[in-house]
């Protein structure tokens, strides 16, 4: 596959990736014996949009208090839930993101939890928390951090007395690699068809709802517009109908992002309107795709990990097409603002 | 003005709105007595946006716990927050927003307590709730909201003992009308100046923050998108580095929704950047309006307002000049889906 070297994500994802879940426990086990008062899920970007699913699986499966918050906005908007007994948590490729940074060093200053997930080691983010997981490469780190707030998130549901099919679950974590590698590979030729078709489309709409909000955001946000330029809305599927749906005609570019919780009938409801309007539907549904050995409970929960790692298909596809090299940008780290 | 009588105005907004301010402290008080575990706001569209102001003011003012909702999204997410013990608050003009009306009747069965803002008597939603606060008209029903929803969510923080210059507060609640009525007048020259201009643009960038995000997130799509067919993406301030910067260039519209909260800086931030790279950048900032008789200390919660209501100006404007009406739909309401 175009820019996918199978051992490498192999290698990265699920041979050294499992092998943090013991760390993992054990630190999320040592703050939920010293108890806490809620989390915070804070980023930027790319890396808010990351934690957006952990927030919605969160509030639907748990009553640990729960708050995602952009970097930056936490900073200044003296959030009167965060406190000393916070736990923090953070991604970052780079350890660099300057939000993010700056938002962990005023956690860990007011006496909070923080911990972070860095792909590269020895970052200002890695020196600025108290528990840092090194990821070791900025590969596939996305595919990787989105499996190890499973873990987080998950073992922490588990301490709360909320989760008791934990074991379960981490068997089918590790069943998780191979299942983006087989849906990857399925998804491929469909990702390249939709490069090709719409190497000259200037605007998408993205629809997505539930856990794979997120995704959608990030995807229009961070890929389509920050990666390839391209005008990109997204749209919450509970909210397309209040607003957005006005501007669909025939020829525009609907993106449905479906996953498989409990917020799927939301997404049929647009379906079943775009179907009606448009000819340039294009439908990426996780059910589509098999996750051998992954028990029907779970697979709506391990969407988000299968949706992000088809999407990145269609990058890659649309860097080649369109000659757009994903690295290149304008503004962004270019310039001072 | 075009489209704007004020008499009209101060008879809804001033005159009755304000009248309602017993009624409304009687409610929150009763239920403050009773005891509730968490606040739900609870809306779609231009109702949920309209919401995330007050969420914003909560989160950095309160430690109540609150939660703004997609009203589509809570019915189905089973949110382990929500219980008998909840309190749910929703605003519907026409009180028939089937979504709305739906999240009222799923939480009023369950036993949460419902509190609900309508235009319109008698209608799905008035019957629907525990309480109604009918405002009786839909004319500059979304202002008079606004104001009521200030006087119950100061209520709520009052009563929890976080709050205790309320009764500043709802004397300077008392003036907003009039500043609302002050800052229209002083911005529609502009608002027209920004219609003639851009009656053509097929593009807007719209950028807020803090307690102004919900009006920049709902201008673009209620307004520009829906009412207008003109596209339009929201970004929140402290996001737009992360994506969609890059598609800025030298003719972009952005528009800058400018407040005077803690998140102010974000704003500057984004103006500094956009102030190099557009020609096409139009900045609406609260601080050019008087607001007389307000202190300076609760001007930022009234920016909500004052900005709702000047941006309400470039609607009417760009109505007459592009010759679309604002009641024009293609869809919603039009046919099933």
């Amino acid at each position: 596959m175009l820019k996918f070297d199978e051992e490498l994500f192999l290698n990265l994802v699920e041979k050294e990736g499992l092998g943090f879940r013991e760390q993992i426990e054990n630190i999320v086990d040592g703050i939920s014996q010293r108890g806490y008062s809620n989390i915070f899920l804070i980023g930027a970007g790319g890396t808010i949009a990351m934690m957006y699913p952990y927030e919605y699986i969160l509030k639907s499966n748990s009553t640990i208090d729960v708050h995602a918050e952009i970097a930056a906005e936490f900073m200044v908007m003296n959030n009167k839930h965060f406190s000393k007994d916070s736990v923090c948590i953070f991604t970052s490729v780079s350890g660099t993101t300057k939000e993010t940074v700056a938002a962990a060093e005023y956690c860990k200053e007011r006496g909070a939890t923080t911990i972070a997930l860095v792909a590269e080691p020895n970052t200002p983010l890695t020196q600025a928390v108290d528990y840092c997981i090194t990821t070791g490469s900025e590969k596939h780190s996305f595919d990787t951090f989105f499996m190890l707030l499973y873990m987080i998130v998950f073992r922490f549901m588990y301490n709360n007395n909320e989760f008791p099919q934990y074991k379960q679950f981490t068997e089918e974590v590790a069943l998780l690699p191979r299942a983006i590698l087989d849906a990857v590979k399925a998804f491929d030729k469909k990702a390249e068809e939709f490069a090709v078709k719409h190497k000259e489309t200037d605007y998408h709409m993205m629809v997505g709802s539930g856990n794979l909000w997120g995704n959608t955001y990030s995807y229009a946000m961070c890929i389509l517009e920050e990666m390839q330029w391209i005008h990109a809305k997204s749209i919450h599927a509970a909210e397309f109908f209040h607003g957005t749906l006005e501007l669909v005609v025939e020829d525009t570019s609907v993106i449905l992002l479906k996953g498989e919780d409990e917020t799927r009938p939301l997404m049929d409801r647009v379906e079943r309107f775009a179907e009606k309007v448009t000819k340039e539907l294009t439908v990426i549904d996780t059910k589509d795709f098999d996750m051998p050995g992954i028990s029907e409970e779970f697979r709506k929960h391990f969407a988000v990990s299968i949706n992000w790692s088809v999407l990145s298909r269609i990058s890659v596809h649309l860097e080649r097409e369109r000659n757009h090299s994903l690295d290149l940008r304008r503004y962004y780290r270019q310039m001072e603002y």
